[in-house]
């Protein structure tokens, strides 16, 4: 029995940070048919409200550390502001969203991480996915939107890449659902030039994509991004899409002129 | 068929703003067996952290008034700060917590308050609950942990009172399940003396409401409380416990001399 189709797009800050991009994506958004689950990344709003609450971001070799103050902030923000106007914002569109974080139901455990020389604070990595609660929920026809939030199972929120959470995600979903994931960015794809936004290479498989790391078009920032899109196809997801989030529809009506598509074989 | 049975308990600042107080209910509450529901408030974290940002709290004739930076504050503080940490620490004791605002799954409908001389602001009073999508979660082993917001169908989020959130869901939950609505305060029930703790009247029926009103034992603050008991009452609640929340364990092994038990007949 083939199995039933599930999209799961991936938006970050480029289009959360902005009202003018965020409102036509959720519209977007509520148009695909068929099941579906959103994973929203943080966006500057945080970094706005620690200022405003005078915490200073703390650095070490350029990553921001999440200390107990910054857990909060993210907390708060993630969890609370950006998804429930995301959700809010879904529900007038008539898409059953449903918010949540990694804690809720349990669908996202992880460990706080352990780094030889950096204390990260409060980060979790992901230690398991609950896809059999995901799916009651999608089976009951709701609409998952996942904040970058997950837990430790002792009762410590922790703060998660959205990337991760969205690929992880997509490989246990990938058990019961067909899943094309729609990993979305600021550019349209995976460019040959990349200052040129029309230069979007079509469709790349697996087996592609060493020979595209050796040749340089997969460079600098895109390597953890196609990483992460490599793993994903190993690990059983179908389909994944490396795009802008407003070329969506477009990509879904079948029009091959918008966003990379990433295929096993 | 006789229903299947459901504890919604309300839990308001009092336990939410003290730690000490906080962690044993929940251990309590995940004791608490069969399908459950928790609602909170929302407490003083929500004035702490406008403070910290900044914002002056807006009262008219002793009221809050609901400005949209307050409605960002108890969006961020009462969704996801409150909610997940509930929500984590619930997961901890093996509870099956999700935390939703009254936009998720559109548990909540409301409408933005109209009145006549005040602009509430981001106000809104219950229109509609949605049993259907409870009572799939519900039965799906999960407890649904319910932050005081709700949202009014348009995209607009808004703050809604948790001891009216807590009365109109036990109302829409008694269709399907026979409720036992623990509603928690700072006494240990409806006191004859109000400075007696230990003078709690174990049992309220319906017909003794109005005598004790006009007796003057229901006085003051109690008589919205009382008045949304008799709500609920009427409107198909089996049993409404007016208690403190470190009582309730206790209440349902049966011992009488803890909290005010309502009944409708």
């Amino acid at each position: 029995m083939s199995k039933q189709r599930l999209t799961l797009v991936k938006i970050g800050g480029n289009i959360i940070d902005h009202p003018e991009s965020l409102f036509p994506f959720l519209s977007d958004f509520a148009q695909i048919p068929g099941a579906k689950v959103l994973v929203h990344g943080g966006g500057k709003v945080a970094s706005q409200i620690s200022s405003d609450m005078g915490i200073t971001p703390k650095m070490v070799d350029g990553r921001r550390i999440t200390d107990a103050k910054t857990l909060r902030v993210v907390t708060m923000v993630y969890g609370g502001l950006i998804n429930k106007q995301v959700v809010a914002a879904l529900q007038a569109k008539n898409c059953p969203a449903i918010g949540l974080s990694g804690a809720d139901a349990n669908i996202i455990l992880s460990k706080k991480r352990q780094h030889p020389e950096i204390d990260f604070g409060f980060v979790g990595d992901v230690v398991a996915v609950n896809a059999e609660v995901l799916t009651t929920l999608i089976t009951a026809n709701l609409c998952p939107v996942i904040a970058p939030l997950t837990h430790d199972g002792q009762g410590q929120m922790l703060n998660t890449n959205a990337d991760t959470i969205a690929s992880e995600l997509a490989i246990a979903l990938s058990s019961t659902f067909d899943v094309h994931f729609f990993y979305c960015f600021e550019k349209k794809g995976l460019l040959m030039d990349v200052n040129d936004n029309n230069s979007v290479l079509p469709k790349v498989h697996l087996h592609d994509i060493e020979p595209l790391k050796a040749n340089g078009t997969i460079v600098a920032g895109m390597i953890p991004k196609v990483d992460n899109i490599a793993h994903a196809l190993r690990a059983g997801v179908h389909t994944i899409s490396l795009c802008h989030a407003e070329d969506i529809l477009d990509i879904l009506a079948g029009n091959s002129s918008f966003g990379t598509i990433f295929v096993a074989e």
